[in-house]
């Protein structure tokens, strides 16, 4: 890797400030960053970095304050993007699995498209589709009927339960757990519980991306459904017959429960608890750790356990931390009362 | 599947209204249901769908308003178990897996019973038992002296540890990992932890359901158990020397720490947490994300981190709501003594 | 297994009371201890098993009240510690794993130290250096250029993606993922989710313990770092480019967003939360679900979402709890402002 930093500025539309013949070899941390490197600055916690980094340039908003001479600067208005456009054009990781290992089992009823890598111990069961340009890592297992289209990644250890769609550009990390059973049982009069066949099914749509060790169990009659550009962190469970709309992005050790419908384009932070049987509009965030409890019909930023309006949520917490100060006022109040009660009785007597 | 409706009828023992001499060809959700199928009604939330649904039979409670003329009813107590029974009947799922697959691999001293199917790369370590008609799914992994008895369905990459003993018709799903070691160490001066070997195992009596990618420590000594028809959710942790009582249910996400015992058929909602060394009487239900920190000796309905009483807990969050009202009040109160305290001064002056 | 009561309380420095004469056969619970087996009582909820304990010989604390004739006492600092020294002296468990599974797929060019154990179904990527004495179980799968160093022990199902770099004595239980991509995407003005490609990797070092479907994601760019002596418990999540310091703990379900900082000798209790992009100092303790949303520079006890010291945090739940009496007391200041505020006017008409 040798490039251009005119190269470099012209592909991010950037404005450079300084000696804009250099040559970079690689992107790195400003923290980490060496001679001939390039590196950017879009959180403020690391402006600290910003005058002992040896990289050679750096990608900044155009208001920073450029106090470095021996440094080259390219403005852009999002440094975060433009880095990351950066790392998509020269750094895109290529995985070199290829061919049907010959460890692999392919039920022979199953279809296969065309550049179909299968790693070791792969297992394609019966009635099973898959696209083109699909890579499915080591000792994955996809049971009986599962549909995969084209271009996705499925990494080691996953399990695919039976009859489960996944659509195009699926990226599923190591782990994950696709249609299992959902949680469905009855009780009986002795509080015995007896299992509700789980008969539905997992459809995942386009450009999906599930983390590693994530749980998405299959409806109880119908699919479970995550839609078309959902990315899903480490750890979440999805529950049997939940939708999650269009766009929206769960952090890590997240959970919704059974039957919810999520909108579209909401932020999902960790650790979030989603009861079920509930209904979530569009453009909704939920601050890390929030526990919803009934539905919410309103775009905005949502905390607490129960929800509250993110800022209600504050007011509220800071009345919390002024109780000490609260109670102590009311204590006074009830001394002054009483002293005031004691002369008015004098005065009265007075009169 | 054509099913007369009054087979149906009689199957679950409802109350027919309408035309009964129609047949049904599937079961299906309200929302979803097509004409020559049966639904149920058992949520308030869905009653929306019911004015449009194609359904051409409902399951309904029995005092529901039968507003339309084109669907015919079948009236019962509960319409929710109802139709888990028609589920149970006529579409529960079979798993075609059959046989000893040539690429597992079966210690020979490891005793099978009958019918037994094993998929592709199962190990069976040395010293196994397995009783009579078990399924174990792809990759999953046996260490040695593992027992499992009759009718268990074990999915695909699920890891089970040396000396743990499955009960009867035990469903572990896919990713659950059974007897890793707990989470034990001491410390020495220099705050270095040092492993404390964890030479238990885990025990799983009958009829227990296992979520994905759950994980149950094994005992640091002695067993963890988990006793007769218990339900535990995805990506639930149970540490070392837990005890969960009979047909307790554990919801997704929730997690008891070390030694704990848990009562008999108690609710925990998800992302629940519980101390360790605690005890929880039978019949005690925790809401979600409900954080428990000392034992609970009282049946009941709990909330909150700390726990309390669901009552007191909601009480408590109603008052919380309030505080910017008691907030004024008291700034109110205190105008209103400055003023009376100016005023007392007045009229004693005046006197 | 058959050993003098006065060996075990030579090597726990322990002092005997009673029949020092005696040999016991095994090491047990209180509660489930029997005649000829030494027990032990670290923590006082066990107290009440000292009068029924069938053991023969008890570990205790100096202090203990020794009521009972029929049992030695061995009296030690601290018994859990002592108990921990026996197990490991007398107990620890040996993996019969030995040899290269003929099942196991090890690329050509990857280097493999002495005394290598590979399960079934192992898969040994390109450019993979293993040191000695390493056992990993069946179907854990590295991908390329993984490096892992002398005596680690790596159970079944793991998975560590390429260039990842694992020290010694690392344990790591069954079903982790180790390297799955951080979850790094920018936003277009759709907002449409753009995947960054995650180039770092996963450094851990020497005598980690990493539980069971625990998963630690690789660097966007960098390293994610587990540093020296850490303990993590299963389904804990680490985020990319997480720092976590020397010998810290953290218990089951916890997580960390990405870029954070963990300084050493922490202790982070269940379910616990942390934000992006921040710094806990040395020395902190975190209670179970504390949700952490800013950086902590201050050695000490937290709880709460959002975290706070612990003893306010414990201060204002006691206020909370309060709350009734509070709201009580301020309608009865109300009254009685009104009330005076009646009678001082009267008195003003009085004069």
């Amino acid at each position: 890797m040798k490039i251009k930093l005119s190269e470099v500025a012209e592909l991010i539309g950037g404005k450079i400030t300084g000696d804009a013949g250099i040559t970079i070899d690689n992107l790195a941390k400003i923290e980490e960053a060496q001679t001939g490197e390039l590196t950017f600055l879009y959180h403020p916690s690391y402006e600290k970095f910003f005058n002992s980094t040896k990289a050679s340039a750096i990608i900044v908003k155009p208001d920073f304050k450029k106090s470095r001479k021996d440094i080259t600067y390219i403005e852009v208005s999002d440094p975060n993007i433009a880095f990351a456009k950066l790392v998509i054009h020269y750094l895109k990781p290529e995985f070199p699995l290829e061919g049907i290992d010959r460890t692999s089992s392919v039920h022979p009823n199953a279809k296969l498209g065309d550049n179909i890598a299968l790693g070791k111990n792969v297992v394609i069961s019966s009635g099973c589709k898959i696209g083109n340009n699909v890579k499915i890592f080591h000792n994955t297992v996809l049971l009986e009927d599962v549909e995969i289209s084209d271009d996705c990644l499925i990494f080691q250890n996953v399990s695919i339960r039976e009859k489960c769609k996944i659509g195009n550009r699926v990226i599923i990390h190591a782990g994950a757990v696709i249609g299992a059973d959902g949680f469905g049982y009855y009780n009986d009069d002795k509080r015995v519980f007896h299992k509700i066949p789980q008969i539905g099914n997992v459809v995942i749509e386009d450009d999906v991306e599930l983390g590693a060790n994530v749980t998405i169990d299959r409806g109880a009659l119908g699919s479970t459904i995550i839609r078309r550009g959902v990315k899903i962190d480490n750890l979440v469970h999805i529950a049997h017959n939940v939708v999650v709309g269009e766009n929206t992005a769960m952090a890590a050790q997240s959970g919704i429960a059974g039957s919810t419908k999520i909108g579209k384009s909401c932020l999902i932070a960790g650790q979030v608890g989603i009861i079920g049987h509930i209904e979530i509009a569009d453009n909704v965030t939920l601050i890390a750790q929030t526990g919803v409890s009934k539905g919410i019909s309103k775009p905005g930023v949502y905390f607490g356990a129960p929800a509250k309006e993110f800022r209600t949520a504050m007011k509220l917490e800071a009345h919390v931390r002024s109780l000490p100060e609260y109670a102590e006022k009311i204590k006074k109040l009830e001394e002054q009362i009483k002293n005031l009660q004691e002369e008015l009785s004098k005065v009265k007597g007075d009169i």
